[in-house]
């Protein structure tokens, strides 16, 4: 485990040193999303593949087995993956709350914007603890959309944002996880645990970011919500309308925009 | 000018990968406050002094003019620096809207935690670059109050926090106007307009953070203001004392506390 007790320990200083030329979300989140040769990694809660399909491109030396609860996200994923020509992932349908995996299979365990959906995400960890070798690290990315700020300010806004929080809770969930991965990890008894914000600021002198995160990512988002939320009565329409317009405003040429994810790691003993 | 332009460019990244390792935050907000040898720098608004010792003793070869409308801050100022055998500073009382120095005095100028307080913040940075030399760069820090966010969640919290942004707004300031240094650096013509983050992070594993920072700093702030918040009915008695309470709680072993300070440079064409 020397190679990714490296990785680990340089990786958070690293990422700072990145993030701010970062140019895409991605950059951002997985510029030391590195695994050691030979290693075999675990990534739960893969969806559709978008994470799977960088981590496995950026680290061409390792193995990932890339789980996911529903079949139907696993065939999408095969299909994007078999078709890009990546030959180090296999994909399979599994609980994350009960991994077809005896103990200790893994080197690594990378766990990207899925605790925030689950119910109980100190159970799902201590499972992919118990399939983690020891000395292997768990990594977890998780956003907050309570970091979320912006210029100019507005209160349409968060009440749009607001409603992707509420209707996250009513599922069971939680939009504003990131803050909590340093308790997360610590209930459930991983060691060397550090936690690496990794803030987007955009103004308008970083223009992939304001087309990249502000209007296509953050925003279109919360759009996206925007029916169920009217539907529900956790907002008028006006509201929400002012609101998605206030936030594409941020994009305009004097505007500004802030969200944070955090990156956690931490080893099991 | 060729010295400053490389301290620029080089700082946001540089900044990034320090901050991380910084223990306090002055290392987290100045790392990065160098100027280049045998420069005349311009403090504005030095107050009582707290960045000045800073700044003088990270740029031993720089020479420091810093100036504040308060004769009597101007007075502790000048004790203290002579108690510290600072010899690289002049303090005199100035008024930050209309400086007493010809036009292009300085290589660069320097505005800490002063803009918050302004009724025009954009009059005042015209003034200081009228007295920059062409090619300097003007530093501003500001903090922002409403980037601040925090574990255990607490709206208390947030309602004391409130208090303390609308007596600032009462008096002409502003305590969010970190996020506003990018649009209005550009609002004063500056060119190579950039604006770095630099988000103090606490969790249990940055102790000299949690005492330093979360409860020294920042929850003190807010536990300063709660009399006069309370006098003027902006915030009830109870309300007020769990918002300090649940602040204080984030400095607890799983809690976790997060603010954001902007700094930001531009350049005089």
């Amino acid at each position: 485990m020397e190679s990714t007790k490296y990785v680990h320990g340089y990786s958070e200083r690293e990422a700072l040193r990145l993030n701010d030329q970062a140019a895409t979300l991605d950059d951002i989140i997985h510029n030391d999303s590195r695994f050691s040769k030979e290693s075999l990694v675990l990534e739960a809660g893969c969806g559709v593949g978008a994470q799977t399909k960088i981590l496995a491109t950026k680290n061409p030396d390792s193995n990932f087995i890339s789980v996911d609860l529903s079949d139907d996200s696993i065939r999408e994923a095969k299909g994007m993956i078999k078709s890009l020509g990546i030959n180090n992932v296999e994909l399979m349908q599994a609980d994350i709350y009960n991994l077809p995996f005896n103990d200790e299979t893994f080197d690594s365990v990378i766990i990207c914007f899925v605790l925030e959906h689950l119910h109980n995400p100190t159970q799902a960890l201590n499972e992919l603890k118990r399939v983690l070798k020891k000395g292997g690290t768990i990594v977890a990315i998780e956003g907050d959309h309570g970091s979320t700020f912006f210029h100019p300010d507005s209160k349409y806004a968060y009440s749009a944002i607001n409603c992707q929080i509420q209707l996250q809770k009513q599922n069971g969930g939680n939009s504003n996880i990131g803050r909590e991965l340093y308790p997360l990890f610590k209930s459930v008894e991983l060691t060397d645990i550090s936690v690496s914000p990794r803030m987007v600021y955009v103004d308008a002198s970083r223009p992939q970011l304001v087309e990249g995160f502000i209007k296509n990512t953050f925003t279109a988002m919360i759009e996206g919500i925007g029916e169920k939320a009217i539907k529900q009565g956790l907002v008028d329409n006006s509201t929400f309308e002012k609101g998605i317009k206030d936030l594409y405003r941020t994009a305009e040429s004097d505007g500004v925009f802030s969200y944070t994810f955090f990156k956690g790691f931490g080893t099991k003993n």
